[in-house]
């Protein structure tokens, strides 16, 4: 194991500045305060000792053949709007930023593909599609955040119940590994069995495999049509008891997404932002796309009957533009509104089976609530991805919060474990939650999680001390 | 490295029974001959140690266990349908069979899966499915293969351009590690974000990384209606010029199959079944699924449009299920056709971009003529995936035959390249592609591809010598 590392002394500036440009490097204080941190600088600020802006490939792998031969953790960082804590230097070393290298190459319309660099934002890459007709489809909340970090995270969004996440969109992956090689992880061809699937595999790994350099993605003809049903329910168990019987029915919704009323009163009392469908403990939002009118009309009216049927007080279609912004603005509002309702967040993003949704729901409150803090579940009903926002209030000391916090995470991922779910569901792991990811694999599979580690990046140059810890005296 | 491996003694033949049942073992003669290769004995037939058929993950680990500990292969057999040379036991060894892990769990309904042992037959899968109105999408040919073979080496089919691949419906899977370690990857959620993504390296890795004990599938609302459309061309290249078309309708289709004329001319002479629809050098087959019926005729009718708008002789719609079958039934016998008109075959599975079809199907020919053999591709025009069969005539030697082969898929392979594809859409690399794979990819993935294997099997017990071989004395 190469601990400690080496530090990058004067000569290894002016190497990088020569494979780069000067202009693109910084050092020292001239690196900005938040290079050392993504969106949660609760989990850990480290200050690189060099920043530097690649622009293509060649650099790129020029910067990490360099950290390989010479021990030195490189990290790459994009738009740095991570919630893992993944894109930081924890280990000092050269902070590599891929937002320059941001080109989207004209979309391939018979392949129906576009192909972009990592630094490309999400948003241009959607108008990218948009502008022939097609569709990228991952759509995760943030949509300043780059491409690269979308694949590198195996980011989700709402969109993914009839969708799928990023993996599905990602044909292929130019990248550079650990020791500076650049390779290709598939090509654009929709199936491949040709050895091992090193894509899926890279997808996800949160930059600590290799460095992705370029990405192919898979493109849909946009759906013309679209439409929000909103049904509110008497209570948490009724709503969230109507996403099977939602996804039982012949049209698969694109989002299904579930909000208790008191969050609603969050939005709606820090934000002044009304929710237009009153009544109801518990609100089901459905959401279809279709290519047909009558296709999208059958849709709504199936599940609308079905909603009766099952308990829902109202079942309200929205289908003009202002309509459906009205509802999707308050439920985009809803990190805003709890972070204007409390003084901090912590956030456990767990996923469970779709069937253990209600159950989680009750038993989270329970948990936060025994360790003095407030907790607000809501999030990815049709997929069991609930995002479980942990409150704090006014007057709570550092030292309380971090301690009921902790103890009521432990006690949540424990929770998702017992009914069958997993610790992240769009998230990661990155350094944020490490210390629980063992409790909850268990100690085999972080020791092939490490064998996976090392066989990408022996010398563990590459990002190191996330998703695996080597370094036991840390 | 483990060569030469140990051979299994007497004290070891007991301790398998004792840890399965002496009447699930066989021995050196008493082993069946089709146990020593799979669907394609011309890439290798080798008789194994010990043959022994597991009834559970118990009797998995203690096997492999055993395998792992006393430095002696372990190969996992299902029904033996792979046509890449993978389920056989290369270096000798214990062949463990998983057919009698046969169970089918019952549906769960509320999160739409079905959980299965490896040894269950795909038609039984799909119809344990299709016994609660849902649906298991994907198709390959074979319906008595195992779902574990299926899923190990991510079987595709034709339906594969709407719903994907086998690959697209594992939830999670249970495994045995080769130190005997049993493990879980993932559970059944919808999306993970844990750590890496092991479960889609596993799927597809031939047998070589663990072994496949239990998988959770994801199903889908069963389509209500189906239709498929045959759209005779002058020639290949207008065919293969219709498929993007195809495409770019707003409704998916959920399978798109080429055939040239003279293979229906084959399939008609050699097994008397007349294709319904005359006139065309080569014949595009477009399904259609769909909820509802609007909804297809619509999908239909825009294809047939843009068919003919697009140089389509005719465009025939099949929407009785006498008149699909009549079209399908010819498509399903394009392989007992070939087989029934020449004396011997060898099988290349490259998959292109779709937009290379038509180059790489005239490039093709040429190279097996030059090569003095005849070719006849087919297949997926929906995902590139072209099965090109080369056709023995009856009078060449065997000696011409293995010559005129290997130059012949020597040559495709790198056409493949070229046009970026790659080298196995579906049927995968085993034994029987080996050779082809590192001129394939580069010495550096090959390298990449031997420490994943590695990670997982540092003594490599399991299926050695399959997708990467380590013995150079070989």
């Amino acid at each position: 194991m190469p601990y400690p590392y080496n530090r990058l002394d004067a000569a290894g500036i002016e190497y990088i500045k020569s494979v780069t440009s000067p202009d693109r490097v910084a050092v020292g204080c001239d690196i900005l305060p938040e290079y050392s941190h993504d969106e949660m600088p609760e989990y850990g600020v480290f200050p690189p000792d060099l920043y530097v802006e690649a622009l293509n490939t060649g650099e790129v792998s020029a910067v990490m053949k360099y950290g390989y031969e010479n021990n030195i953790p490189v990290v790459v960082r994009g738009a740095g709007s991570g919630l893992a804590g993944g894109a930081t230097c924890k280990y000092a070393g050269i902070l590599l930023s891929v937002v320059k290298m941001n080109r989207i190459y004209p979309v391939d319309r018979k392949n129906q593909t576009v192909t972009c660099e990592p630094g490309a934002l999400l948003l241009d890459v959607q108008a990218a599609a948009a502008a022939e007709g097609l569709f990228y489809p991952p759509d995760p909340g943030e949509k300043t955040a780059t491409i690269g970090g979308n694949v590198i995270t195996n980011a989700g969004g709402m969109k993914a119940v009839r969708y799928g996440l990023t993996r599905d969109f990602v044909r292929c992956i130019q990248a550079v590994l650990p020791d500076g090689s650049v390779v290709e992880f598939s090509s654009n061809v929709v199936k491949n069995t040709t050895g091992y699937d090193v894509k899926d595999l890279v997808v996800g790994s949160e930059g600590t495999l290799c460095i992705l350099t370029r990405v192919t993605l898979k493109l849909l003809p946009a759906p013309k049509f679209t439409c929000t049903l909103v049904m509110p329910f008497p209570d948490l168990e009724a709503c969230a008891d109507m996403v099977p019987k939602v996804l039982d029915l012949p049209f698969t919704p694109t989002a299904i997404e579930f909000l208790e009323r008191e969050l609603l009163e969050i939005v709606e009392r820090t934000l002044n932002k009304p929710f237009p469908v009153p009544g109801g403990g518990a609100v089901l939002i459905v959401m279809y796309d279709a290519s047909g009118r009558e296709e999208l009309e059958t849709a709504c009216d199936l599940a609308c009957e079905a909603a009766l049927e099952y308990g829902a007080i109202d079942c309200m279609i929205a289908d003009t533009p202002e309509r459906i912004a009205s509802v999707w603005s308050v439920r985009g509002a809803i990190l805003e509104g709890m972070k204007a309702d409390s003084v901090g967040q912590e956030e456990c993003d767990v996923v469970v089976p779709r069937s253990a949704i209600a159950e989680y729901v009750k038993a989270a409150k329970k948990i936060a609530l025994a360790h003095g803090i407030r907790v607000q579940p809501c999030g990815h009903a049709g997929d069991g991805n609930i995002h479980t926002e942990l409150l704090r209030d006014p007057g709570m000391s550092d030292e309380a919060w971090k301690s009921a916090t902790h103890a009521s995470l432990t006690e949540l991922y424990a929770l998702s474990k017992r009914l069958g779910g997993q610790l992240s569901g769009e998230h990661g792991i990155g350094n944020g939650r490490l210390e629980f990811l063992e409790p909850f694999l268990g100690e085999r599979m972080i020791r092939l999680y490490k064998a996976i580690k090392l066989a990408f990046d022996e010398k563990l140059v590459l990002n190191p001390g996330k998703i695996v810890e080597f370094n036991t005296h840390n």
